[in-house]
């Protein structure tokens, strides 16, 4: 059964995020779940999110990439630890580095699902590696660099 | 005095992307143009565009980023064959490939700039490299791979 959603349980003062907030409310509210041994996330893009007619706009799938690769960080996190999802408040990961390949168009019209494996994990930075899925078809891939949210941002 | 802009001259059919297509009446509408040998956009991101409170949302900066260097490349092809922005239509780039260093936290409620150039030209692909910054301060440092529209999306 998959878990309860990371960016659930990301404290308040954390929640407002474009992609991921919970109290954002014109965000993308994307939430991601493990399932089994891979955290997981579907978001179906609107029409207006295009890049050319018929296909989603790269801008988005990099967007769902990046929220996904930090609660993915943070999944990871408490999974070492110990924890469940939810047991206490989720670590607040950071981008540090975004990259993402875009290996064939994406369709728009279909729901998207993100699956992610964190690839490396250092004292302090989580690597995780990213696949979006159209229909089953991976169209592109992330390689993210997760850091601690940073005394500047309120960590 | 800067040139027209390159979204400008997208062929209508391939003008509807969120970020910069001038068809999309939803979308973001960067526009992108050439500042002597530097293809520069502004952008004032909207309170809703949060990363934590207080600063942008990488996901938008991935985006302005990824745009602005479709259009970089554009301009670049454009001035290599010796004409100006307008003069024809303007060539479609896809991303290839976006990476995005987040150097430090970008500040929201201050106007983005874009600063672009072309780092690498081959037969198909252009390179580019995209400076963000924020009240002058590099905030995040994009390399893009352009490459044509692919045939599966109208290219």
């Amino acid at each position: 059964m998959p878990g309860e959603a990371v960016q659930h349980h990301y404290p308040a003062s954390y929640a407002h995020c474009y992609g991921c907030g919970r109290l954002n409310p014109d965000g993308l509210h994307l939430e991601s779940r493990w399932e089994g041994d891979e955290v997981v996330a579907r978001f179906q893009p609107r029409p207006e999110h295009t890049a050319m007619p018929g296909f989603v706009y790269g801008g988005l799938i990099a967007s769902l990439v990046d929220c996904h690769a930090m609660a993915a960080a943070a999944a990871h996190v408490e999974r070492e630890a110990g924890r469940v999802v939810g047991e206490a408040p989720a670590p607040r990961f950071v981008t540090a580095a975004l990259h993402v390949d875009f290996l064939r168009p994406t369709p728009l019209g279909v729901q998207l699902e993100l699956r992610a494996r964190a690839t490396d994990a250092g004292r302090r930075k989580v690597a995780v590696r990213v696949a979006v899925l159209a229909g089953g078809v991976e169209t592109a891939r992330g390689d993210v660099v997760a850091a601690p949210l940073p005394e500047s941002m309120g960590g």
